[in-house]
């Protein structure tokens, strides 16, 4: 019954398509913002793609709600798995809800109240771990013993990557001619969709993942060629913690998505910055995409740009520390 | 060339009709947002405007542009002048840019830094005076003397009434059937505008203005019938703290608005609400409606509710006391 990342396919551009199929009777489709005044702070043309306006408050609800509605009756009968520190356990709380079957989420101490506060409201069975990825596994396969829930893994699960690659795809569908897609990269279930989806739709988009300096495994896995798991993530961006997984990471490789790497002061900069300019409330893993943009202005000069804003649930109890300069 | 509050005649809803037509080349026409979460709250149906993410970040571009637009060349010819601790005058600013001519704008002391900084950057001219009304319309009239600009009250200028009124003309254009329509009070400009629009479009919506308790003085004007202006504004709403102007009065009594008055805790916490669960940056002048529905439940219960969210200048620097529970 346990299912490892080894397990799955990689998915492919069909998996997206049908993935936006199945998610439309319960996601939004999210609009795409524009601020003239960031324009020309950055320097090119920039197009938000507004997820943190997704229910539960991030994209993960995209990845979750297709995973959750393409188990056949016998597999959902005992309810979905997960382990999580956030926005991807709510998301999977509420489609679990919403298809009637129960929830279990694995959650590591050290998570942030405010989003553990969500996973449960929206009517998940909580279980504790240790922090650390080996400690969250160790966890959820005991859950998925004792219960026979089908886990559904945060990003290496291929109907979780191809949901989320309907964000990037709507984004697509909204502006044309982007020259670039940033969008945040922690465990790659976001970026490899986007990957997934410009590959199919725009293949001259560069898709550039966005990392912090302090969780930058996915930049130094890109360049050595191998997958590096062994770091100690050290970043605001609470959301972006997670190690690449390996789908995510072969999907990387060979759609050619470059990292860059943003240090986390330049990050709550550019948090500060969309909430002055766009009042949208975005929270620090999803303001990195902007921080990106701005740190490595060349890049980008002149070019029609997208962005995912993947989340806005900010720890408002931490607001005035995120927003220190 | 001075203009008080006692020449200006009472604006119709004619003018707010040519106000739209007037501002549409340079105002957002900003969307409608809905949140199931809140109206479960609420135990009512809420359609809330979205304001803040009007130009300059609040309703009070309407009412400046509108102004700005409506004089003649000879009268423009000398720019446009105001007092304003805050939104007013950066909409006045930004506004005056856009027709090419100065605007000067009478800052006291005590305004938010971050709202001050923004009028200077939308290129208006500062001049600082004492706190209180009676020491910011005395610089105003110098300002005048010494320039020929045209005085554009924040409040009392039917033109800016007008304009002000095309927001809640928006909404109702947008929503049929609402039950109540509340809004902000501070100087009466947004409140008495709607109320205009609201009377001609809807003439069986309720119209509501939500007041700071420590700055109640539209509440006890309209409770006595006849116009207080003696009192110390108590509140965090920065944006409330004016005094109900006199066509502003005039109006909001013609037309049957009833005020509720709100503590600044309840709209702290509805602040807090909206940032959680919309991602709307709104400010506490803005908070204030939402506060009211809150705490006059049994007024809202189960109608069709619509809310001006005015404006979205939060101080980032004084975040963390505007969030402490």
């Amino acid at each position: 019954m346990t299912m490892t990342p080894r397990d799955c396919p990689l998915p492919e551009f069909a998996d997206v398509l049908a993935a936006a199929a199945r998610i439309a009777p319960h996601a939004q489709a999210t609009p795409v913002l524009r601020s003239h005044g960031l324009d020309a702070l950055a320097g090119c043309e920039l197009h938000f793609k507004a997820e943190h306006l997704q229910r539960t408050g991030a994209f993960k609800f995209r990845g979750a709600c297709n995973a959750v509605f393409d188990l056949d009756d016998a597999e959902a009968a005992s309810g979905v798995v997960t382990h999580s520190s956030g926005n991807h356990g709510a998301a999977l709380a509420l489609a679990a809800r919403l298809r009637g079957i129960a929830c279990h989420v694995v959650v590591p101490e050290g998570a942030l109240r405010s989003k553990v506060a969500a996973i449960e409201a929206y009517g998940a069975t909580l279980h504790h771990c240790a922090p650390g990825i080996a400690a969250r596994e160790s966890r959820c396969a005991e859950v998925q013993r004792a219960t026979g829930a089908v886990l559904v893994h945060p990003y290496t699960d291929p109907r979780v990557i191809a949901g989320q690659g309907t964000a990037a795809m709507e984004l697509l569908n909204a502006v044309t001619g982007l020259d670039l897609l940033v969008a945040p990269i922690g465990g790659g279930g976001l970026l490899s969709g986007a990957a997934l989806a410009a590959a199919a739709l725009a293949p001259r988009c560069q898709v550039i993942g966005a990392e912090p300096s302090g969780a930058a495994d996915a930049y130094v896995s890109l360049q050595r060629g191998e997958r590096v798991t062994a770091f100690t993530p050290d970043t605001v961006c609470d959301g972006l913690r997670g190690t690449l997984g390996e789908p995510n990471f072969a999907l990387l490789r060979r759609l050619s998505v470059k990292i860059l790497t943003v240090e986390d002061d330049a990050t709550r900069a550019a948090m500060r910055l969309l909430w002055q300019r766009t009042k949208q409330l975005v929270e620090p893993s999803s303001a990195i995409a902007l921080a990106a943009v701005l740190a490595y202005r060349e890049v980008f000069a002149g070019r029609r740009v997208g962005i995912v804003l993947s989340g806005g649930n900010v720890d408002l109890d931490s607001v005035a520390a995120l927003l220190a300069p």
